[in-house]
């Protein structure tokens, strides 16, 4: 694994002042925006590419649209991985396919929850889980996009969730289960509601599914991700979680202080 | 474990020769119903149940529902392991309940498509086992029934189907994956259809996913399943598979030579 320093994009970015920036005028946003733009230096023509969902990947998913349209990109496939950005690539005009008729992808681009040293991540705050993880798995390189609030030293120390996307098929006993399994070292387990009061329902993934977030310990984390990944998916009534664990090759990093990139 | 030969059931079974049977006299329909009755032997007053799916748990049900009428059992709440289940349980007026309810069963008696030395099962032939592995892995006792055809030296020897229940979102490019994890081993993976020529479509599970059914070489069978269930997991896209792995207590057996009984 080698880390590099990288100059900032050699595309310009449009409103971004991108020579040596001060700290201090670049919201978070700004730097969701040059990490997604370096990684769609690495799209190139003809490609079958994966398309993230979320704030990060939503720069990339436009950026690309753009290239297409100035021609600068040509003869793109791409295969979103959920309903929001198929809308948002549709609108965009990128051709559209799935993994059925493509199971093997040159490029996916993505953003992530959590970043470890391993470039282990966790995803799915978003709910898109499973899609995502399906065609990034499908991928010979899987570029992550992230601002460095999202660098951790161990997935799930920041006492922020890792989901759980469980059948709604008494989706409580699951999520009691889930809470067993993660209670000896301090951790909650919670399914994800929207809506107040009685409005109240459980928030419906893509499938059809439910979310139960797992919260560990602050500073604690998830422990080996490997055993608990194996955990979690002998659970019957659990569909996939949210480590994805040895699948990224990239990780472009925004911070104030400049772009890093870390390879695999 | 302990193998002991038990005398045909206690309880008189209409339209059935019982005593010392001819062979040639039971047909697989009567086997299956000696061991249900039997398996219903074990259940008490006041216990919550769980409910199989299938052939031989419908002789079961059907029992539990009998004693029920006539007084002879009390206070039993039932989970079902499918609609079909549910369904069946609802006309003979067992009461019913739910696993979010009754996250502990004492006791479920359901059949199995094959059965190992170990009592490790395969089952969900019929499409069931996600419902039937949360509910039956909830159990104190699971009591499996089968008629001696289901017994086997290695679970998939037979080349017979073991299920896996996969997420319809890109179901093809899933079906690929399992097809590519048995093929070393002469193994073949192929999504369950229903209906003919143009009307030809999946076949949808209770929780409106699919099922591929993975065929393993005759004679050679699965392997280690311990390790073949974490290989199956571990592909986005699977929500479960049909191997049962350490959770039947006691195999019911009824043969020509009479009714069998393993415990773990």
């Amino acid at each position: 694994m080698a880390m590099e320093k990288v100059i900032l994009p050699s595309q310009p970015l449009p409103a971004l002042s991108i020579d040596s920036p001060p700290q201090s005028i670049l919201t978070q946003d700004d730097l969701k925006r040059i990490s997604a733009y370096k990684a769609v230096e690495f799209v190139e023509s003809g490609m079958v590419l994966g398309l993230g969902t979320g704030s990060t990947a939503y720069y990339a998913i436009e950026r690309i649209g753009e290239l297409l349209q100035q021609g600068k990109l040509r003869n793109i496939i791409a295969i979103p991985t959920s309903k929001k950005t198929e809308k948002q690539a549709i609108s965009l005009g990128i051709p559209l396919s799935d993994l059925d008729h493509h199971p093997v992808l040159d490029l996916a681009i993505d953003g992530a929850d959590e970043v470890d040293q391993f470039l282990n991540l966790i995803k799915g705050r978003g709910g898109s889980l499973l899609r995502e993880k399906m065609v990034e798995g499908a991928c010979r390189k899987f570029i992550v996009i992230v601002d460095e609030s999202k660098i951790v030293e161990n997935l799930g120390d920041t006492g922020l969730s890792m989901p759980v996307e469980v059948v709604p098929f008494c989706w409580k006993y699951t999520a009691g289960k889930l809470q067993e399994l993660i209670e000896d070292s301090g951790g909650v387990a919670k399914v994800r509601m929207i809506g107040n009061g009685d409005d109240e329902k459980p928030f419906v993934t893509d499938n059809l599914n439910y979310i139960v977030d797992l919260y560990f310990q602050k500073g604690r984390g998830i422990g080996d991700l490997n055993a608990a990944s194996d955990a979690i998916l002998r659970l019957a009534g659990v569909v996939e979680h949210g480590m994805f664990i040895d699948m990224a090759t990239t990780v472009i990093v925004a911070g104030g202080g400049g772009v890093t990139m870390k390879n695999k």
